[in-house]
This record gives structure tokens, C-alpha cells and sequence, in this order.
């Protein structure tokens, strides 16, 4: 049952905010061949619209908290604007792309991250993915397209991180499919050097990953995007790669490889 | 084969303006039984969202014209905000929504509106429904929730009327299933009087249509979603009528039934 492979591809900010990168990248991975699912970040057009729309936006320790005027805003511009974006441009090279939110289908169910010390809003922790929903379109040669948008089931939509959305879409999925998560951004890999773009580590296991931690050469925001890799890895996804758009069209053979 | 009835219903701009309205309209569709099918209009939301943006509509002939910013903001509103949070709000009730443009899964396919007289912007004139994959999700007990936007192939998302969406979706679906069309208004029905809120024409074929246009009781507003209501008769549509929303969960009888 369990022997065909499902590509899961991230794409964030550094695609999306850029329309001949985002153009390009759609191109490519209309024609990946098989069956395939799309998650996208926000990139910058949310805070264009909030700005436009007189919004402050709110940080509490240098992290936007999602109001109910922000959870509106990002609702109209991710599952809204740059979901329908995405999908009619790949209508437009023969890719049968639906766009979804987590509510649609209730294919991503979350719910609002419980207030420690912070009060983050309207932000949605993962609870389950409908695997079922989401084979049903992909039998049917559908491409599923999931903003970074949950709900909770109780009619609340919520923010949710789009790294998160695709490592767990990819540990759901992998109890019907042999599962590869590519993660998109800006630069080629991880790298050595953060002065030297080419100084990719082509492979990471569990082990090097301490170590480079250990190092500070993982560090910042390399951190989350890390720790939802192995956390895909540990929980069934088969193989996890990180790069830029060049991964998905296999023009380089420069990204890093993470295993456990 | 198509022995299966499969409604659809179509809401507008006094039940989306409305939160209670909105709500109590969704509950009673929620359990509404057998397959189904709700076309939301877009109500006054992207107005506001326009004003705030400092947008200023633009109108010819008392037209609205949907240039580029404006295909934009009824994307957020419509395909983003509305659509996602009725969905999310059904999903609360139980009912499994899954909210789409006309660009999701290639489900409406449209053509930006041929420039006579006047054009009309990225508008869009339907040409066609995907029968095939709106039944995969209703054989799998999915709502699926349409908003007023299509696209048309080419990678252009273009604004659509959402009662044309409603009857043409009916039309497609006729294919395969016994379709009865609801369209939902602020008013009891088509009325003898528009003076007096319940004489309601209950039953309204062809030929007293065209005496009733004659008369100039149906006029303005009514003559277009009348012109909708008989193309989609002709069409293979089995029953359309016209109500407030307690036409959904049959708590009247003060309706208007249409029929050829």
C-alpha cells in the first residue's frame, strides 16, 4: 500500500514576496511528477494591508501577537489573496491546484496556544490533520495548497507558523505515503559560514545537528526550522531536505539532507 | 443513476452583513440533509475594507468596475475572510465545509467579461463547471462553500456575480444529480406588492413571469436574479425557489416556487 512517494514543499517570504521568483517556482513545481502538496508562508503583503488598514502591529518579546483585527487581516491575505494567487497560477500551468485553509475540509485541526506567560492571540497549535481528505484529493490528481491558516473547530480561525503546518501535513500524510519535506528559503542550505552562501553541510544526522547546535553554528531562527525537521524525521517522514528554489526544480545538488 | 437530490444555496449581502443573522442562517444549513451546496455573495465587507485602504470605488453607469486593486480586496474578503470563516463556523456545527474559488480544483472556469461599451475590469463571465471534482468532495461528505470568485486559466482571478455562480453550478451539477436551487434574499419572496412584505407570489411558470414583467412588477434588482432562476430551469435544474432564510430550515411556507 505504502509505496508511493508524496513531496510536501514549503515556500516562504522570500518566494512569495518576490513575483518573478514566485512565477519561476510555481513553473518548476507544477510539473514535479506525483503526487505533491504545497504549503506557503505570508511573506510581507500582511503587513502592507495592516499598514494600509491604519493596524499597529502588536509584539510582545519581539513576537507579533495575533489580535482579532490581525487574525482578520491575515485570514483576507493569506487564505484570501496569496492562496487564490498561488492556485490560479498553477491552474495556469496545468497543475490542478486547490487552495486550502485548515478549516476547509477540517483538514488542519488546531487550537489556540495556551497563554503561559505570554498571551500570543489568535496563534493555533496542531492537534490532528484529516490524512483522509487530504488522499481523497491527492487520488483525485488534486494538488492541495494550505495557507498558514487552522481552525479549532469551535469557529475560530487561527495564525498558525507555516514550518509548523508543513512538518506536520508531512507526519500526518506519512501513514499513507512515503513522505519528502522540502523547506524553501532564502539561502541554499545550512550553512558553515553565514559569510560564505556556498558553504552548505550537505548532510545532517541527529548527531552533527547537537554538535552544530553545540557550536552555535545552528542558531536563531535555524532553531524551530530544525527542530520541526527531526521532528518530521522522528515521526515517519522519510527524508527532509533544505535549500532554495533550485531543490525543487533539481538544478543543484547543493542542500542539506537531514536524517536522524 | 441520478436519483439523488443535491441542494444548493445561495446567500447574499443581508445575511453576511448580519453576525446573528450569519449564524442562525448557518446552523439551520448545517443540518440541512443529504448533499449540498452554499454560493455566499459578498455583502458590504469589502467596501469597508476598501474605505479603509483608502481605495475609491469605481463605478460607471452605477456599475462597480473591478480594477486591479479592487480584484485584490474582493480576493481577501471574499475568497479569504467570508469564505473562511463561514466555513470555519459550519465546521463548528458539524457540517465538513470546505471553502473554494472558482480556481480551487479548476471548480468554475470563467473568462474576464468582453469589452463592449463598457469594461468592466477583471469581471468574470462563466464558461464552465468541473462536475467531476465537486462530486468527489460531495461523495465523500463534503459542503463545499463557493465564493464569488473565479479564474479564468490563465492565471487571472476575476470577480463573479455570486447568483449566476449559484445557477451555473446548479446547471453543471444537473448532470449528475436532481438539483433544487434556494436562493436566499432579504425578502419572503417575489412579491405582488412590494408595499406589503407578505404578498408573496407563491408560484410563478414561464408564461405569468413574462406577464409579470409586463406589469412591471418584477423589475429592477428582481429581473436579473429572475433571468438567472429561468435560464437555470431550462437548464436542468429541477425546482428553484426564492425566500428569506427560514426558506432553509422550512420553518414557512411563504415562498416563491419557480417553474417553467
Amino acid at each position: 500500500m505504502k509505496n508511493q512517494t508524496l513531496k510536501i514543499v514549503k515556500i516562504g517570504g522570500n518566494v512569495i514576496n518576490n513575483e518573478e521568483a514566485l512565477h519561476s517556482f510555481l513553473k518548476d513545481f507544477s510539473v514535479l511528477a506525483g503526487p505533491k502538496i504545497l504549503v506557503h508562508g505570508g511573506g510581507r503583503k500582511a503587513s502592507e494591508v495592516s499598514a494600509a488598514m491604519g493596524l499597529e502591529p502588536k509584539m510582545i518579546n519581539g513576537r507579533r501577537v495575533t489580535d482579532e483585527a490581525t487574525v482578520e487581516v491575515v485570514t483576507m491575505v493569506y487564505a484570501g489573496l496569496l492562496n487564490k494567487k498561488i492556485t490560479a497560477k498553477l491552474q495556469s500551468f496545468g497543475c490542478n491546484a486547490m487552495g486550502l485553509s485548515g478549516a476547509d475540509g477540517n483538514c488542519i485541526l488546531a487550537h489556540k496556544r495556551i497563554v503561559k506567560e505570554v498571551d500570543y492571540g489568535f496563534a493555533g497549535d496542531i492537534d490532528a490533520i484529516n490524512s483522509e481528505i487530504i488522499d481523497v484529493l491527492l487520488q483525485n490528481k488534486v494538488t492541495p495548497v494550505f495557507c498558514a491558516i487552522t481552525h479549532d473547530k469551535n469557529g475560530q480561525l487561527l495564525n498558525t507558523n507555516a514550518d509548523t503546518i508543513a512538518s506536520e501535513v508531512s507526519i500526518g500524510m506519512s501513514e499513507l505515503y512515503i513522505t519528502e519535506l522540502n523547506f524553501v528559503f532564502e539561502l541554499k542550505g545550512v550553512l558553515e559560514s553565514i559569510d560564505d552562501k556556498n558553504s552548505v553541510i550537505t548532510e545532517i544526522n541527529l548527531e552533527k545537528y547537537k554538535q552544530l547546535v553545540a557550536q552555535g553554528i545552528i542558531a536563531d531562527g535555524m532553531l524551530p526550522k530544525m527542530h520541526n525537521c527531526f521532528n518530521s524525521l522522528k515521526k515517519g517522514v522519510s527524508k527532509v531536505k533544505i535549500g532554495d528554489a533550485s531543490l525543487v526544480n533539481s538544478s543543484t545538488k547543493l542542500y542539506t539532507t537531514l536524517s536522524l
